[in-house]
């Protein structure tokens, strides 16, 4: 296959941060070939309203009309069934569920779902869909580390769909064998999106180098194995999300034993060649619409119009390769993306 | 306990490497505590017959004379069995083994080990003793990776113990409850030797933190305990090897995604203060004497004499707190040890 056309790509999980960097970052949605952006609330300080939840939108579309925003709030004690009513009401799509601590921006996460379950209830009757970041925080005293956080969520998943049969869930970022076995066994309100880097990365390669260590953390090979078989059969309940996260380069690097680096890998503005590139690489090209497109979008009741010529991208293969940006940079920041200076074989035609 | 006194204590594994660094590093054993430095021959290139062990002995007892040094042999195809009796002649103590690529300087390391039967025959016969750095190489293919890669290994242990058992092996820097299990299964040729900085560090603490990365690298919480139990229940097989792996700053820096860390964590200096203040942590100080001084000697062989006075080394407790130095720096050189900054509640006496 030297090219390929696919109906309008959506990105089921990214982060625009806010300022300046979000100058830099969101016209990367766009470029990155997605023309829809499903926007992650947990700025300084997190989106917790539909006040702030519009005032955010419309920041982004004023720097990129092109690209549909779908928002999301953040899930804190401040959030209320009658707020989710006003949400549904505005536009607004999703929740998003932090664990206290566990990434960038989550100190204000929630530390038990019950609490919640009246705000649950009103997202099931109003058709909201409630996003989980799965990863209970580490614990040495129970043995809970990064490597099982995920694994260890998993029972509040199960709780949550089988309180909320109806409430749809994205289990994001899905890492693990264990969780695409969970979503397989959860019922057709229950999705999980999938990064390009878990696609990619395991273990080892985060083991010494910051630039690849996000949360949740890649896992074994037999694990980046049971991501890239779901998405080979074409599960219709497992999308991209790539949860491109902006972080400057002098908060990926570590310099010192005092400072650790922020967790977060940024794919936007090259995602779609390289989900076009790593689905080549593991024989599931011909996933990549479903993956990137139809399936989350079907999932999120935002499926194309069918009735006319639905918006599309179209990928070219370039045999030769093409090398990805050492860096993006603005007037304020700049940003290193995901395989910095490596080839990938695939671009957009850009019209 | 305010103070306490323990026999000579021995350090059964430190890297010192090699010129201007070599300086820095040697002083440092006894600065933190130790009489004897049981010596890796992972330089560059490797110390792979006697007439270089030999050589390296001499540089570093004209650095330091004050410290014994048992040397050691890097295990590869040029060793032969009459390099062995050579050795054996020479004092020469032990013959480390590197698998292939899974630690600093380890390019040389071997892939199997029935290749070496006829040295390890040698070596049995001669009474030396054979160091293993116990991991196998990462592999996709297999789902080997760094949290498993020291469990992996430990058939090879069992096979290699089984094939000689008059033959002394350790199995160094123990990071596992399996390892653990598996030289307290094996007979008493075997021992394990464990770091200062594995009793403190768990995965949590090198993700995203490169100078905390090390090889093996720290596994989870109930590894860390399984240590602790094993030197709090005061196993007489199982002792302090520091793993000391002195890196300089910029190389255990990661300022882009080009270049990871170098594996290593640098305890020298603060060695013994640092043991008995974790010990301590782990209610095992009244194990310090063993871990850190008899249980190494008596299964090296280097016991000290029990009719003179034995040298002895005096800690005494600090309720404030020594804030261990930030970087220890020469004219070429520097290097940051473990847990810079930090406090610790024991000193040495220095008399």
């Amino acid at each position: 296959m030297s090219s390929l056309t696919i109906a309008s790509p959506a990105d089921f999980h990214v982060h625009l941060r806010q300022g300046s960097l979000c100058k830099l970052t969101t016209p990367h949605v766009k470029q990155g070939g997605f023309d829809l952006a499903y926007v992650m609330p947990n700025l300084k300080p997190p989106v917790t309203n539909v006040e702030q939840a519009l005032a955010y939108k419309a920041e982004l579309e004023a720097i990129d009309s092109s690209v549909e925003y779908l928002m999301t709030l953040y899930l804190s004690p401040e959030l209320t069934p009658e707020e989710i009513r006003k949400a549904k009401v505005a536009g607004i799509t999703g929740v998003k569920s932090y664990p206290r601590g566990v990434t960038t921006n989550s100190d204000g996460g929630i530390e038990s779902y019950e609490a919640y379950y009246p705000v649950f209830a009103a997202m099931e009757e109003e058709d909201m869909v409630l996003n989980l970041h799965g990863e209970v925080p580490s614990d040495a005293d129970t043995d809970t580390h990064v490597l099982n956080a995920e694994a260890r969520f998993l029972p509040h998943l199960h709780k949550l769909h089988a309180r909320f049969p109806a409430l749809r869930i994205v289990l994001e970022h899905a890492t693990t064998r264990a969780a695409i076995d969970a979503v397989r066994a959860c019922g057709p309100t229950v999705a999980a999106t999938i990064t390009a880097h878990h696609l990619a990365l395991v273990v080892d390669d985060w083991a010494g180098q910051s630039w690849n260590f996000c949360k949740p953390v890649a896992k074994f090979p037999s694990d980046r194995t049971a991501l890239r078989e779901v998405i080979r059969e074409g599960h219709p309940r497992v999308f991209l999300g790539s949860d491109s996260a902006p972080h400057p380069p002098h908060s990926k690097s570590v310099s010192s034993p005092d400072h650790g680096c922020a967790a977060g890998i940024y794919t936007s503005p090259v995602l779609l060649p390289l989900v076009a590139h790593l689905l080549e690489s593991f024989g599931a090209l011909d996933r990549l619409e479903g993956f990137v497109s139809t399936f989350g979008r079907r999932f999120y009741k935002r499926e194309l119009s069918a009735d006319a010529a639905p918006p599309s991208v179209q990928l070219r293969k370039v045999p030769e390769g093409n090398t990805i940006e050492k860096e993006y940079t603005s007037a304020d920041d700049s940003l290193v993306p995901f395989w910095a200076g490596k080839q990938i074989g695939w671009e957009i035609v850009r019209s």
